[in-house]
């Protein structure tokens, strides 16, 4: 099994940890120190030696941050976390607050003493979070101050583990579809628009998809942590622990890239004195700001050169998703077979559930990694919106309820992301109801068509508007960009209710995943991946428009469906995506899961 | 009449007045003089006076720039008015470029040369646009350096009009709903939560509203220039030209509100040293940011704090409205009859159009002013998105064209915005298709209902969702703020693809006006006023939902609808609209009018 069940903290992490990071703040006479969840590389998913928030706190969640002043603290998570988080932290030590809502920022102004220090680690803020904590600091009448070490890392100390040390390995041709250099000299002369001569790269996904490079150092990712600096010549510097470079890595980046060790990347930066040097204020740390200022290099604050050029999937890149997403729908139709005959049966418990689906993947013989670990949320466990089952929380599935899964697989063409709500039992009329709801917003969002300029922001409301009007809403984004073979979480298009200017572009994947959630009772989420196409052209049409094509392929429970909501395009759309599943899928499964395959792809 | 046919400006104003602005900016050793749209107080609706634009350019649209260096020159229109620009600009002088899609910003970095030095009136630009205008010259090498003297107000000399010095009046309280001690109380105190002691308020609209105040200096708006300095214990400074105020004006501000003559503004700005003062950097010249900072004021940049207490309207605002929308609706039902019967004979010319209109409003006693010249498009002229016509444009219109009308009063009680496409003989099969599909998005987003917390760039896409689906579109904006009997375009909220972050706030005017225009052929718009409101508890819903009343009253021409394109719910909004409009506007008007209204209020 890939994944565990253990659960990694517990509620006694803040009242033993805090007062330690207490100790080591007192001694660095600071006030308040913050807690981001990101780390050094501004990554969502962590190593196990940088999930600081996860040792101050327990909270284990995505996303999320945490303050600890002298005289109280308090975690903040978003919508997602809302019930995770109580269940996590020990709210006596840690006042859990939201962290959208005012946030870090709004606490800091409210809670802070005038004349107070509060300690941040450059290394873990970008510069533009920073700013707007700096202000709401100086609204209090505080001021923060970088520490030299991170107070909570000496808190820590010997029970940290160590930084991972995954190889680093060649990703080839026939999956990334451009080489490096081709990569590199294409980027390196766009730097001119943006007035830049080099740019600092510090996000696992750019050196893995500019270096056509996947490592391991992070959780169900296959990224490589690491920095580079890429000239506008298209050459570079990468900057590796020499542990982590494989056998075939030197030959494979070729003469114009140079690897070097971590501690070189000091004096690497400082020789771009009087330079231009793009960096990414949103994902590059405020160390990389404060020393290229120091070294006399000219910063030019621009969006990550790689982020859209990485999102526009190339041909390769799409045909490789294409196929990863016929395997992965192959094993998920077994998985879907088996919950709706013997689970119906068994009624097993959520952990059942995960392996059962593991297996199903590994099966397939060319599982890398999950995506990211499976959430299965039985009963009320699914309105847990990000809820990872352990042992302690383990539920069996009962009958008249819904089971919630939401799960994805590493392959070397592609990286996969789906959510299935099936039905155990007959589900009542009002899960019935509000599943049908979520249909209506995916089969929206799926089949609009759009013209240039158009970003995710824009086209939220396809998903929401059938909830809206029934006075139900969901507090989550209904899209992320998906990487290849990378990150299953990556920018810059995103679909949510937060303005978002980035427009979508053909062969940029995002997924599709509005939800419904009842607290105590069931949650329902439906998620395939789809990629941005030039529509066909309609006759009398005068613009060029763009539209979704689906990649995820397998059934969606009929049995949780209201066939009378849905209009007759509703109905039309979803019979012709149960036939592209059945064509597509049908082929690889035989037996029973064929024969059902067969019947559940039929038209409703 | 109070709308005039004549042209202001024609063609001949670019060679003309062009060689002259050079002549001006040679000697003041400029290389580049930056012409923006908006004036001293950032209008958009400008006095002859300050409409600069127009005279160096010939074009005469509410949103543009133009650029004049010393070897070539551009005007900058936005997608509204790129067939008008053609009309009146000569191209050999100015060149035409989009004012959106890179605009000045764009053409700066593209023209000017290393060591130029580009003028600009630091009176006329907010510093947030100015921002980028400096980026994007200093890309090229140049510099932007603030002018003493304007070398177009040089060049314009006494041909230039006087400022205007209409009367600045009382509006009472049974149209304001508030008195104005207590909206300077409450934006006083609000003052603190953005960490400011005082307020700089630029803003016609700002004074007017704060001050319970009409006046006339701006064309078809009821709006006063002059300045204030709101203090946090709600007194305040008044800067008005001696000649405008009125004989109860100073008894009606009261003793905490001091009126001043403008020449007293600098020493103003320079007492406030030392003191926090609140700036909008959008809504007020960079002149006021650059005189605080030289009189050692700790300038804090942030949004017009009447902004958004002035978009949301208080009961008695929103009644007033209410009866102002009535009153204007049976002028346009009088109107759309004499369209629908006697016009259809005598296939009247668009002037005559306009005059009937204006004489039906006029009719009704109540008529402050038009809130903006009588848009009236016949055939192709209505697919120039702001045509106003004139002697030398104007067209009859024809058996089997659409004519399009945009529309408003200016009453008391409130301002008022409608347009209406009417059917002249029969239209074609596509001039129904498009007119249907434009109906459809202006119901859609008439009937939404959204959590609190949606703003207008989310519910944008309901506008086009049925233009989009034929591979059509507009270039324009879905909605925008009304005043109460102030301007007809006022934010911060907004509907529009650009992302916006003011969410809905229960009061809130907004218009609902999608369109569809075919060069050469036609234009469609269809637009009413709705208003925010709690909407109406769901059952079973969980969350409070917002909604719109729609407030204009008038027949929507069924002539022009394909009915079969209308789904059930799309029809049942459309009759039950007309029976509303059969119902408030029906008593208001006898015979002819009153039969034909029944006739075509019936349910489709």
């Amino acid at each position: 099994m890939r994944q565990s069940f253990d659960e990694s903290t517990d509620p006694s992490f803040g009242p033993r940890h805090a007062p330690l990071i207490r100790e080591a703040m007192t001694r660095q006479a600071l006030d308040g120190f913050l807690i981001p969840h990101e780390d050094e590389h501004q990554n969502e998913y962590l190593p196990a030696a940088n999930d600081r928030l996860a040792w101050a706190t327990g909270f284990t969640g995505s996303a999320g941050a945490a303050v600890i002043l002298k005289d109280k603290a308090a975690v903040f998570v978003d919508g997602r976390y809302t019930l995770q988080v109580r269940d996590q932290v020990d709210a006596k030590v840690f006042e859990i607050r939201d962290l959208i809502e005012g946030g870090v920022p709004a606490y800091l102004s409210e809670t802070a003493k005038n004349g107070w220090t509060i300690g941040y680690d450059p290394h873990l803020h970008s510069p533009d979070s920073l700013e707007r904590l700096r202000a709401a600091a100086s609204k209090a009448g505080a001021s923060l101050k970088a520490v030299e070490a991170n107070p909570l890392d000496e808190a820590w100390g010997s029970a940290r583990p160590g930084q991972p040390q995954a190889a680093v390995v060649p990703h080839p041709l026939d999956f990334s579809g451009e080489d490096s250099a081709a990569k590199r000299a294409r980027i390196g002369e766009a730097l001119a628009d943006e007035g830049a001569e080099a740019a600092v790269l510090t996000a696992p996904a750019s050196l893995a998809w500019l270096f056509n490079v996947r490592g391991g150092d992070v959780i169900r990712s296959p990224l490589p942590l690491g920095q580079a600096i890429l000239d506008k010549d298209g050459s570079a510097r990468v900057f590796l622990d020499p542990a982590k470079i494989s056998a075939d890595l030197p030959a494979w980046l070729g003469n114009s890239v140079r690897l070097e060790a971590p501690d070189a990347l000091p004096a690497a930066l400082a020789s771009l004195k009087g330079r231009k040097v793009l960096v990414d204020p949103s994902l590059t740390s405020a160390w990389y700001f404060d020393a290229l200022a120091a070294a006399g290099a000219e910063v030019v604050r621009g969006g990550d050169p790689t982020a859209l050029p990485r999102a526009c999937k190339n041909g390769v890149e799409i045909a490789g998703t294409r196929r990863a997403h016929v395997r992965d729908g192959a094993a998920l139709t077994r998985f879907l077979h088996w919950i709706a005959t013997e689970a119906q049966e068994t009624l097993p418990d959520e952990l059942t559930v995960v392996s059962k689906l593991e297996a199903f993947r590994e099966a397939t013989g060319a599982l890398k990694d999950l995506s990211f670990d499976t959430i299965a949320g039985a009963g009320p466990n699914g309105a847990v919106v990000h809820y990872r089952p352990t042992s302690r929380t383990n539920r069996r599935v009962e009958l008249g309820s819904l089971l919630l899964v939401d799960s994805g697989a590493q392959y070397l063409d592609g990286t996969t992301d789906v959510t299935r709500t099936m039905a155990i039992g007959e589900p009542s009329a009002e899960m019935k109801d509000r599943f049908t709801r979520v249909l209506k917003g995916h089969l929206a969002l799926a089949r609009v068509r759009f013209p240039e300029g158009t970003s995710g922001s824009a086209v939220d409301i396809l998903a929401r508007a059938a909830l809206w009007s029934a006075g139900l809403d969901y507090d989550h984004g209904t899209g992320h960009g998906v990487g290849s073979y990378l990150g299953v979480h990556e920018g810059p298009h995103r679909i949510a209710k937060a303005p978002n200017n980035v427009a979508f572009k053909p062969g940029m994947i995002v997924s599709n995943e509005p939800g419904y959630y009842k607290t105590g009772a069931y949650g329902i989420r439906i998620e395939n991946l789809q990629f941005v196409t030039q529509a066909a052209a309609i006759e009398g049409g005068e613009r060029p428009m763009l539209g979704f094509e689906t990649l995820t392929l397998a059934p969606i429970d009929r049995h949780a469906i209201a066939p009378e909501l849905l209009t007759a395009e509703e109905r039309a759309q979803l019979n012709a995506y149960h036939a592209r599943v059945l064509g597509e899928i049908g082929p690889l499964v035989a037996g029973v899961v064929a024969t059902w395959l067969h019947k559940v792809c039929a038209p409703i």
